[in-house]
């Protein structure tokens, strides 16, 4: 990757992503990348953040996830179509680019759906470090589509979570995730509803698709000291938790503008205090505070996460061949006679 | 292209956009642009706009302009940084995509750096049939960079412009233009002033490189019935036309709140009167009124026309090889077993 022409860019295809993170191992690729986010909220204030730039439409959203921390720039384009999984094709499916701010050059095209599932689940766990109970081994997933075995693997990654219980409306999502997981060492229990699941957890996990106002986990439901972590509700009339249970929770978000309009929290008083996550990754505020306060992460997901996925693929492919160079950038010889390198390729073709 | 896997977006590299464009012949593939736009700008309502999404540095600008129809949704990547030239990179680089709103599943991934000279130069042209005065032979280029041929070839297509004034503080860039000319059948002479250059021209075409407030031309150069195309005033602080002229002609716009900031007229008040020229264009409001008026059109370059520019080249590419199939998407066979196609792809290489 050194040295190389200045119109190629690497790109990361869907199978070079699966090829890297097994040849990294997936537990310590969610490891690394958890401290690669973890070190870009340590440095929150330096990024540049907007809101994510949607165009909705009755099927669904295309978003588009900019930052910068003055020196690299990211973005993701990312989609969410709950329908298509009846054409056979993905509900979310992303890709992303890292760039020099310098030179404004791309440095980085790749595949970002199997990255952004890995990104998720690294957020969660990094963020169950601060907010768990001390020794937490047992967790509730309620939802197991997509995004359930990731969850699975960070928090077993991140936290020693070795005890599973699984919950979804679809049996076969729950028999299909513990199918999965099975040479990963988890003690799996699958379970017939909420309440069952969540008995004897220390952190819970919803990670639901139905794109409503649901109520997956009532207030009476949730004991003192749990930890929930909230992965599913994420997009404006999308919700998981019932309002009482955030009532008496300590809620922990990523940015708040963004999750006061996506997140659990769109069904509090816009001045609900809420703590941002980086200052507790930071050190400037305290996570968990006491065995019995139950703590709610309100994830929505956030440019700055993409952005840290970015740097770690870049650095991750360096020395390997898991990338093909695309031409993706014109580069005459002489950079202010564009029009002159189309008459040399004409030229050139007309000589072969 | 048609029957194509789920997970495989058609890409169009840099060598194949030049060859694309030689194999259309670049005066046809400049009026079958020019003709893509104008269809979106008659239909120019429909269309989702929003100002572009900029991350500004000491340097440079890095910039997303998506825009949809509801149908399709395109956007571009695109940067300006003037000091690029000094390490052999190009000011402006871009890339786009074009998606189904439908599906939310990108399409398309193209090169734009070139697809963006050629559509700047047919909206120019575009713009310039319904404003330059009726018979138009003879066009000054001020500025003679990389976008000043694209814009000859246009006005050649699109107009009959067949006499070209050049002028260029750097006198090798228009010695450099007239010779990539050379073969288009021009009259070109090579001017030492703005204002030898605009000595018997129809239309003036200012494309300067300079970021600053700059006055290529003052108001007792322009004359009655010229028709201005100001290309390189396109960003704030870059300006090319001295106020005075802009008060006594009538200005053309594409869409006013960015070219209110972007464009020439971020020199006059905030509700001067613009005309937009998508209502030019659809006939709803006269472009050119008598041979004596004054002319702007304002120039910034808008995220529809990159739009037309991603479809003309989705619909030209039908029926070539001109494109790779990249392996953008990930597509499990069950839409919600992402992590199963990470395990189904570790068994098919420990297995190889």
């Amino acid at each position: 990757m050194e040295n190389r022409a200045l119109n190629v860019v690497p790109f990361v295809s869907v199978d070079h992503m699966m090829t890297l993170v097994l040849h990294v191992g997936m537990e310590r690729f969610l490891v690394e990348l958890a401290e690669y986010i973890e070190e870009d909220f340590r440095r929150w204030p330096v990024f540049d953040k907007t809101p994510r730039v949607a165009s909705h439409s009755s099927n669904g959203v295309i978003e588009l996830m900019p930052t910068s921390d003055g020196e690299l720039y990211g973005f993701k384009y990312v989609n969410g179509h709950p329908l298509n999984t009846r054409s056979g094709r993905q509900t979310v499916t992303a890709f992303g680019v890292l760039a020099d701010v310098g030179s404004g050059y791309p440095m980085l095209l790749t595949e970002m759906t199997i990255l952004t599932a890995l990104r998720t689940a690294a957020m969660s766990a990094l963020a169950a470090m601060h907010l768990a109970p001390a020794g937490a081994r047992c967790m509730a997933i309620i939802g197991n589509g997509a995004q359930s075995e990731f969850q699975a693997m960070a928090f077993k990654a991140l936290l020693g979570i070795d005890r599973l219980r699984l919950f979804d409306i679809d049996a076969s999502a729950s028999r299909r995730c513990a199918a999965n997981l099975g040479a990963y060492g988890f003690d799996i229990a699958i379970c017939r509803s909420p309440q069952e699941a969540i008995e004897g957890a220390q952190v819970i996990t919803t990670v639901t698709a139905d794109k409503q106002h649901a109520t997956i986990l009532t207030d009476n439901m949730v004991g003192a000291g749990v930890h929930i972590n909230a992965v599913g509700g994420d997009c404006p009339g999308k919700t998981e938790l019932h309002r009482d249970i955030l009532m008496r929770a300590e809620i922990f978000v990523e940015y708040p503008p963004q999750t006061r309009i996506e997140g659990e929290i769109q069904q509090l008083a816009a001045d609900h205090p809420v703590t941002e996550l980086w200052q507790v990754i930071s050190g400037l505020t305290a996570g968990r505070r006491d065995e019995r306060q139950i703590t709610v992460f309100d994830s929505v997901g956030f440019a700055i996460e993409d952005f840290s996925a970015l740097r770690y693929v870049r650095d991750k492919i360096r020395s390997t061949d898991f990338y093909d160079r695309l031409d993706l950038l014109a580069d005459p010889d002489e950079p202010r006679d564009l029009f002159g390198m189309l008459l040399r390729h004409a030229a050139k073709h007309s000589a072969a």
